[in-house]
């Protein structure tokens, strides 16, 4: 039965059972049996006394975060040139930074300072946009492999639409290097997978997303995209695909829109109500970024439709529309949105609460990656333990109450350790 | 010629000169003498060759920040209970938590936690709500004075609608705490001087609001309270003050808004235009708290218009509407709350710029305690040396642009050093 993926943590013990449910368990027990959870108790079961026990103390023990949608690339740029809207952004900000990762010196420079920051974060799963360059994704991969966090990480398609320095020539040749990318970094990994990445329609020529549509088709995989984020981009995407009824059907008729394989669409501010009809039938995830909807002027996604129609949905942070790394900020970020939300756009639609933004922050996004984001018994075991003791206060807390405060206050010096499929990272 | 109080601190130099305009200067040189700003230079100047060089190397160095509205007792309770609107958060975690400060044995824990937050903290001078009560107001500016911030602090008024345990038990009775605790306190301290706070209109008779504003002239102090923060709010005071055309007014008929003494008034969401025109007529501070008015569901603030307008404005926390002390996110929470109300509200209103912000936070405020805020000649001396090497990027970046970032990505890991009124304060 000894194993180093068989011991239990004590501790004060939070994680959520479904949207609206949080569990709170005081001093409790989370057995990690063979890397997975084997359930939360007050106190040790009969057939886990011989495990290792780690004695948390006073510190809370939550589930691993997970990040649905960050752009490696633009951790450089993070917190800067915040006075633009999407559009403008990406051509004066994005762009010239992403164009440098042909550069492998560069790429991995940039790449180390993220792995690092990303492995010191709460986050545990995530998926990553890296550039058009093969190499320097591939290189990526390799880096986040070290970290021992689980994320997909894919190689971004643009043929259309962007500078002649970050554009793919044509489709044909787009497609052959993700292919090349493929065959290179398909099972290579233990903790990192790749996933089909068109950076979003107006990039993409309808060939190329007819060949990623085949290849995901072929290896079985994921995609990425971004979906409905601004209102000039919904409107470009309209006259770009007038044989649409809605954005997502311009992904979801090259079968790039989930179904059999998952796909995330980052944003779902703007959705159409034909638009969240499809994302409800195919299964779509929907990554809620609401710091980057913030900075970018772009507008609030209704989470609260969202979340009555049980839709797919997690959070993400967007990094550099949103300025961090953080899952916690995001939390806070989709709490305090959805009130201006109500207060200014639509007072029928309630403010997102403390438990709903941590399911979307844990359990939410975590089913993108099978059982993740929960200590439900038979979930992969990714944990973090929160020391909040120099978060001062006068007055007794309880455990919900530390959990809030944390959400809103803490930062990575308050992460004092982190699991992920039952290893410690640190 | 020698003296602590005479200078210069070597770096990269930031301030605001005007609303529109930072200046920066990289490798200059900042003069201290006898406690005030004598200028920025790109070398010494001759009459200050001998003044200690204290070369703070490559980091940055800008004047210290400005919150113009905090609630000291409140601090405990931050990042709690953010699910309700003003009202209701005021009934059900405010006061009962304000009460507790009867007892001055709580009072001394809770505000020995503020006191050593604010320290650390990138604000230099701050204007402070404590509760009604006298001794725990005067223990509060004890400890004040000691972190060597200059400020001011206010024993709370309120003698209407109020729960009993909250509630001074009439306009005279509340007149005789005001004065004990005046008299206790006006000159005591070196760093730290009373401020007059009626609570808001809700809370104080028109009896309690006439006494209060004769201690105003009578002893010449600055008033700080709220104004026009929460829909529902405004009607009530709409309701209590039938015969006033706004809000303002109901502070302005008894002498208690601006004029010959500063008065400080936090949130303005909803000043119509009348009020507007009484702000800028009576030369009032408008605190823009963005953080608490999207905890609070209350909205977002014009600040565009008062910008435009050229009214007297800085930024305040609102601690525990705001959940921490930083003035950085208050800057950074007013460019994002802007892009908002530009896209949600009012798109002729054009979101707040990085240097307004900045201002807002400096300069802007900073005029509320005199010439402080800058780093112009003859202003007060306070700094902070930022210490942003941890931030890691992998790309060369300007000073302008490293400020930027502070502003997004710091916390108080990143304040080396901070100066007041010319003493080193860590």
């Amino acid at each position: 039965m000894t194993s180093d993926k068989n011991f239990i943590l004590k501790g004060n013990i939070c994680y959520s059972e479904d949207a609206h449910t949080l569990r709170t368990v005081e001093q409790g027990f989370l057995i990690c049996q063979n890397g997975k959870c084997a359930g939360v108790f007050h106190s040790i079961p009969q057939q886990f006394q011989d495990f290792l026990l780690i004695d948390c103390n006073d510190k809370l023990i939550i589930p691993g975060l997970i990040d649905l949608h960050i752009h490696a690339p633009q951790y450089s740029f993070r917190g800067l040139s915040m006075d633009l809207e999407l559009l403008d952004w990406l051509n004066t900000n994005t762009f010239p930074e992403e164009a440098k990762y042909g550069d492998l010196e560069y790429a991995k420079k940039a790449y180390q300072i993220f792995a690092e920051a990303m492995k010191r974060s709460g986050t545990t799963r995530a998926c990553i946009f890296a550039t058009i360059h093969g190499p320097a994704t591939e290189l990526l991969m390799d880096l986040m492999e070290e970290t021992g966090l689980k994320t997909m990480v894919g190689k971004v398609n643009m043929d259309r639409n962007s500078p002649d320095y970050l554009c793919e020539s044509g489709a044909q040749a787009s497609e052959a290097e993700t292919i090349l990318w493929l065959s290179k970094t398909r099972g290579k990994y233990q903790n990192v997978t790749p996933i089909l990445t068109p950076r979003f329609i107006p990039s993409c020529t309808d060939d190329l997303m007819e060949r990623l549509g085949r290849l995901k088709r072929k290896y079985k995989l994921p995609v990425q995209s971004h979906l409905s984020e601004n209102i000039s981009e919904v409107e470009w995407v309209k006259r770009l695909c007038p044989s649409t009824g809605c954005y997502g059907e311009a992904y979801d008729q090259f079968g790039m829109f989930g179904g059999e394989e998952k796909t995330v669409m980052a944003h779902c501010v703007f959705s159409s109500e034909q638009e969240i009809e499809l994302i409800k039938k195919r299964g779509v995830y929907i990554a809620h970024c609401p710091q980057s909807n913030t900075n970018l002027a772009s507008g609030i996604a209704p989470m609260r439709t969202y979340l009555d129609l049980k839709l797919n949905a997690g959070l993400g942070t967007d990094v550099a529309g949103g300025s961090g790394e953080s899952i916690f900020r995001a939390m806070a970020d989709a709490i305090s949105v959805s009130k201006l939300r109500w207060r200014l756009v639509d007072s029928s639609l309630k403010p997102v609460t403390i438990e709903e933004a941590f399911y979307l922050g844990t359990l939410g996004g975590g089913s993108f990656f099978g059982k993740a984001g929960s200590f439900l018994e038979g979930y992969e075991f990714d944990a973090l333990i929160l020391d909040d003791s120099t978060l001062s206060h006068p007055q007794p807390l309880s455990t919900r109450e530390r959990l809030e405060r944390f959400i809103y206050l803490s930062d990575d010096r308050h992460i004092a350790g982190k699991y992920v499929d039952g290893k410690r990272i640190f």
